[in-house]
Formats: structure tokens, sequence, C-alpha cells
């Protein structure tokens, strides 16, 4: 019974009309992803994309698990890091893809983390005007936040996540074990996403989570629980808001301020990886709506407590290195794309998991927030 | 879609529900863009894409349009030519459109060909996943065609139009004085997209053509006519089917083999321009029908007469050059986007407008056929 039930997997339907999807979570997926897809895609040929670490641990395992499914495939492998969802890698990818020849039917899939799925993403939709494309996450990051709602896309010079597609996979598998090999850091940058479901608009998840994220981190069910919700979460906000003109704006918790912080590190991992930018962009959005009167000192206080709980940073003192000045941030914020007509949108919140979008935040609340917190 | 007199210019409706949009179709539309502009987008910021030849003639007429209306805008000018479709180009117009600062709201504005309008349209539809697009289609090819349907995109080293999404325009400013200046090899172009429609399902609209053709060439109400009566047939086939899953692959006649010549000349336009290599291709598309004993040889040697007559190239030995032999030319057949699992898709016709699409087309038919082409 208990085996039967470790195979089993949860499914979590996104639902969008005929662009409908599943996404499947649970253990040692990758071994039933040659199966999962040829019975959606029958006859289908595929190319994987993947970067150098995920392939060493995972790129046999997939293509046998394909092959033996009757699915032949090809795979392109990129560099990892954050560096890799650029123009040029978009081009290599892109031209890989045609090179494998794959033809309409035919699937591509990204193998990796969130910068593998974005890029990836974007590639399957401006292949051929749009490839089918299958998501295997293999971060905590990717599994609970970047596989799911069709956001593609790569950076810009001038910004993150500039340029890209809304192009949705046909089928999301979340394979809980591959986890198990991701550093302690990157798990727990995942984990930001998954406390940001809480804080949005579950306070009882929050609260689940302050009490069993050790069991989240060791794995087994817990991890696969929390993992579910989370994708529960994000596919009920894509499902009502696929374009990201209302609702979806919440999935931004923290991501106003955590986007100008990568920037502000030029995109370096060893000195912020995004969810990192995430649970530092929290803690400053709860205190944000503190100062703006909203939410209480006590609940920014049990947030912060929380993520650093966790092992995660939560203040700008955390990040190694200088920092930019307080203008700059600004500029950083200003550039982003959650602006419209010079007025800042910013997601902010009257407590834990009441979060709510906010249009006309005016620019020198900010500054002077900003400004507070570099003095800390 | 309807179709209305509307001050001195047709409008055509493109039924996409709330994607919906106006073709207007007139003399002087570059001086009221501002206006149309103006009311559809109020306070919005434009990014202009033109080419250098295009630009030399209207930029600055179609700035004064906006500048009078309170449109504030920024100039992007590219080379001319087919080759500006490339990853290279679309990576510079990406760039700058992000450097202008244009936000969500604003809007890209293509001022060129069907070539600045597919780099233009692509830019558009990636930038920030997404931004308004508005369509002044300068060649007859431009507004009979490529403006209209929301297909965009650049070419592949392996293939043209192998990367593009489909993206469509808010807004589409025929304006037929803009061809004055047209040279008459790319009016001739264009003109055989015109007559494709004839070709397609209007034999009365092709025998109009064959009468009136000149009064077409000359300028005038023949001309607003034959374009209105293009656009709403695109529009039409665009509403039945956005995405090219059935009806709207009829619009592909002549442009399998048209675009295996393009390919096999390398794009160079000194020897082939996509119009032409159209013509040449409606021509073969009726030849293999007959061939096929689909059509009448009457019926093919008519097309031929017709388009040839107006002094568009209708047979292999009219491209100047050498061409590659015909197995190189199916391999470029074969590549094409329209091709499923080997078989070859091909628009094939009954006679004059009466097209059909044929999904099984034996690849050893086409080559047999090409062969034949090759002896004469
Ligand atoms: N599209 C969206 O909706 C969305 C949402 C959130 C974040 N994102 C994007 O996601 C990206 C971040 O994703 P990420 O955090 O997954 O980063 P990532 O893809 O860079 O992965 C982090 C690191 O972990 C390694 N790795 C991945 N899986 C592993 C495994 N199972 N075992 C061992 N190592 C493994 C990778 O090689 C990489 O070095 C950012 O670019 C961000 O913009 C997108
Ligand atoms: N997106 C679609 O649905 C679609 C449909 C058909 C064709 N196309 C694409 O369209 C492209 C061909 O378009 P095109 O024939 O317009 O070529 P083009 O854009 O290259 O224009 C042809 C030439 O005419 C010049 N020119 C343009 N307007 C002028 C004017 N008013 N006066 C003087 N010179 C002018 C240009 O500078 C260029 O040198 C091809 O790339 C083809 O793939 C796209
Ligand atoms: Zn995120
Ligand atoms: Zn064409």
């Amino acid at each position: 019974m208990i085996s039967e039930a470790m195979e089993d997997a949860d499914r979590v339907l996104v639902d969008l009309g005929n662009r409908s999807y599943d996404i499947l979570i649970g253990d040692r997926l990758v071994d039933r992803a040659g199966k999962e897809i040829a019975e959606r895609f029958p006859g289908a040929r595929a190319a994987i994309v993947s970067d150098e670490t995920v392939a060493s641990l995972y790129l046999e395992q997939l293509r046998n698990s394909l092959a033996s499914a009757g699915v032949d495939s090809a795979a392109i492998i990129m560099p990892p890091g954050e560096k890799t969802k650029s123009f040029e890698h978009l081009m290599t990818v892109v031209d890989e893809i045609l090179a494998a020849r794959l033809e309409r039917r035919d699937i591509v899939i990204a193998l990796g983390g969130g910068v593998i799925g974005d890029l990836t993403g974007f590639a399957a939709g401006v292949v051929r005007r749009g490839m089918h494309f299958v998501q295997i996450p293999t971060t905590l990051l990717a599994q609970v936040d970047s596989s799911v709602g069709g956001k593609t896309g790569i950076n810009s010079a001038r910004g993150k996540n500039l340029i890209g597609v809304f192009h949705q996979p046909a089928l999301v598998l979340a394979d809980t074990s591959v986890l198990d090999t991701l550093s302690a850091r990157e798990f727990r940058a995942g984990y930001a996403e998954t406390a940001k479901y809480g804080l949005i608009d579950q306070p009882e998840f929050f609260a689940w989570l302050e009490g069993n994220w050790k069991d989240v981190f060791a794995g087994g069910e817990a991890r696969r629980r929390a993992i579910a919700t989370s994708c529960r979460a994000k596919a009920a906000v894509v499902a009502a808001d696929e374009r990201e003109s209302g609702a979806r704006a919440l999935l931004n918790l923290g991501h106003t301020f955590g986007h100008a912080l990568e920037a502000a590190v030029g995109y370096d991992s060893s000195r912020l990886v995004h969810g990192e930018g995430v649970a530092i962009g929290m803690v400053l959005a709860h205190q944000f709506s503190v100062r703006l009167n909203l939410a209480s000192v006590d609940d920014a206080r049990r947030v912060e407590a929380h993520l650093a709980d966790v092992g995660l940073p939560t203040r700008l003192s955390d990040i190694p290195g200088d920092l930019p000045p307080p203008d700059r941030l600004l500029e950083h914020i200003a550039q982003d794309k959650k602006v419209e007509r010079g007025r800042l949108t910013f997601i902010l919140t009257k407590g834990v998991g009441q979060s709510f979008v906010a249009k006309d935040v005016p620019a020198s609340e900010v500054e002077l927030f900003l400004k507070e917190k570099y003095g800390q």
C-alpha cells in the first residue's frame, strides 16, 4: 500500500480551456517521463534542453526512459547559470532544435531549473511559431513556480526577463526525488517561492510551513505536500489570469525588490540567486507595508523570522559585497516591467496571507524606505 | 468582417474577439496615422521601425503626423532587404525598443514592407512578452498580405520564417499613395499575392484582375479596390483560423515552391524577391495539379499568361543565374515548415479559384515533376 502510494503522483490541472495541462508531482517521475510523454504525443520525437550540471545527473536517465517508450531524442546542453538566459544562448537552442529537424508535432523538453525552463520555453515558443513543450523542473524553485504558467524569457542588459513570450507547456513533471542532489542553498532559494504562496493568501499554509519546514527540507511526504500546494496555488492564479493583467501580479510579491537586487549584483549568483532576492524582497515588501501603515510590525517580524530560520537572507546586509546606492536600485525598479506610466506597481500586504496589488506607489516613498534600509 | 467607406478610407475589420483590429485602406493615411493612433492609444509613446529606403521617403511625414497628435516617437532604422530578417537585427530592434524605455501601454510601429513588418512584429511580440503593434505597410505585398494576420518572424540558415511568433497588430494603415514610389518590380511582386486571392477561391476577382490590372498598377480607385478585396479575403481566413491549423494554409498557395526557390538563390533579391517566387510557385502549383489530373491545362495556361502579362516571372528559367539541382530544391521543400512526418503538404487546385490543402503529396511525385520542369 505504501509503495503504491509512493508510485502514485499528485496531479494538478492547469485549466486553460483547450490548452489545459497536467502537473504531476511525485518521486522518480523522470523514470516515468517516457511513458507519460508517449501517451500524450504518440509518435513524437523530442529535443531535450538541459544544463551541464543537470545533464550529468539526469540526462541519461531521461533519455533511457524516453527510449524505452519509443521516443527518439536529441540533447542540447547549455552552461549552468543565469547568464544562460541570453539572446546568444537562445539563438543556439533555436538553431539546434531546427538542426534536430523537429517538426510541428514533436516536442521540446526542458530538463533543469528555472534558467533552462525559461530559455527552453522561449525557444519552443518561437521555433516554427510554437512547438509543443514539456517541463521537467529539477529545482524546487522551478517545481513550485517557474515551470507552471507559461512565462518564458531571457534577460536584457536593461533588466531581467524583459524579452520573452507566453508559451504554456503541455505537461509538467515535478520529480521530487531529483531535489536530493540540489544544493542546500538552491533548495532554500526555492523554498522562498513556496513560502510566497502562504504569504500571498494562504495564512494556514504559511503556518504549516513554520511548523513543518524541516520535513519539507528532508524530503518525502511533507516535501510533496508543499510542492503540490504551491503548484495548486500557482495553477489557480494562472487559470484566472493567464496573461498577468490582474490577479497574477500577486505572484510578484517580493519580486520588484528582488529583481532590483539581482540586477544590482549584476546577476552574480555567487552573491545572490533569484529565490534569495525574493526572500529579501518579501521581507522588504512587508516592512514597506508597515511603513505605509498597512501591516503590523509583528507580521513583518514573523515573516523575517521564518525565512531567517530556514537560512535565507532577509536583509540587504546579508548580500555579500557592496550594493549600489539606493537611487541606482530605484532605477532598476523603474525599468522593471511592472511599471506603467511612471507610477510604480507594488505587491503590498495587510499581513501574513493578505497581499494585494498597489498600482500607484509613489517612487519617493520607495526611495525614502530604501535609504532607511541602507542605514540599517 | 465588415467593410465600409470611412472618410476616404476603406475599413476592413479583422474579427478576433477582443483582439479584433481595423485595416484602413486609402490615400495619404500616413498623414492621418497620428490621429488614428492617438485615438486608439491615448497618451502612448511610439517606437517606429523602418528601413533606410522607406525612412528616407516617409519617416519624417509619419513623425510629424504623430507629433501633431501629441505622440512622442523614437526611430529605429534597419538596412533594407530580406537579410534584415535575422537574429542579429531582431536583437538590435529589441534592444532599441527597450532603450527607448517604452512601457507596456506604448506602441511599436512598423513602417515598411514585409521585411520590416515581420521583424518588427516579432520584436513587438517578445519585448515585455508583447507590446502593442501597429503596421504601416509600404509595399503592395505588405498591404495585401504580410501586414494582416499576425504572423511575424525571421529567417534561419535552415529555412525562411522558421523563427517567430503570432502577434496580431492593433491597427493596420495601408496608405495606397506610398506605393507610387515603389519600384515596378516590387509592385509586380506584390501583385502576385493579390492575384493569389483570386486563385484561391475568388475566380471572379481573378477575372476582374485580368481585365483591370493596368488600372491597379496606375493607382487610384482600381488599386484601392484590389487592395481592399485582398485584405478582406485575408481577414476572413485569419478570423476563421488564426493559428494556421486548417483553412489558413490555403494562403500558402504557391509558397512551398516559392520558398524553396528563394532559399535556392540564397535570398538574393537581385535574382528573386518573395512575390516573384510566389508567382513562379503558383504557376508550378497549377502545373503540378495538372500533372496529378486535378486541373486542366487551360487553367494552368491562363494563370501563367496573366502573370506573364503583368511582367512577373513564371518559369524556373526566368530566374537569372544557375539553380541548384532538383533534389536540392526538394530538400528545401522538406525543411519548409509545412511538412509533417515526412509527408508533404501542398496547396493544389482544381482550377482557377478552386484551391485546396493536400496533406499527403508523395515526395517522389514532386521530384519527378521538378525534374521535368528543369528539362524545359
Ligand atoms: N517563468 C517564471 O514564471 C519564473 C518564475 C520564477 C523564476 N523564474 C526564473 O527562474 C530562474 C531561477 O531558477 P532556478 O533557481 O531553478 O535556477 P537554475 O536553473 O540556475 O538552477 C540553479 C542551479 O542548480 C543546478 N541544478 C538544477 N537542478 C539540480 C538538481 N536536481 N541537482 C543538482 N543541481 C541542480 C543548476 O545547474 C543551477 O546551477 C531565474 O532566471 C528566474 O527569473 C521564472
Ligand atoms: N507575415 C506574413 O504573413 C507574410 C506574408 C507574406 C510575406 N511575408 C514576408 O514579407 C517579406 C517581403 O516583403 P516585401 O516584398 O514588402 O519586401 P521588403 O520589405 O524588403 O520591401 C521591398 C523593397 O521595397 C522598399 N520599399 C518599401 N516600401 C517602399 C515604398 N513605399 N517606396 C519605395 N521603396 C519601398 C524596401 O526598402 C525594400 O527594398 C518576406 O520576408 C516575406 O517572408 C510575410
Ligand atoms: Zn520568482
Ligand atoms: Zn507570400
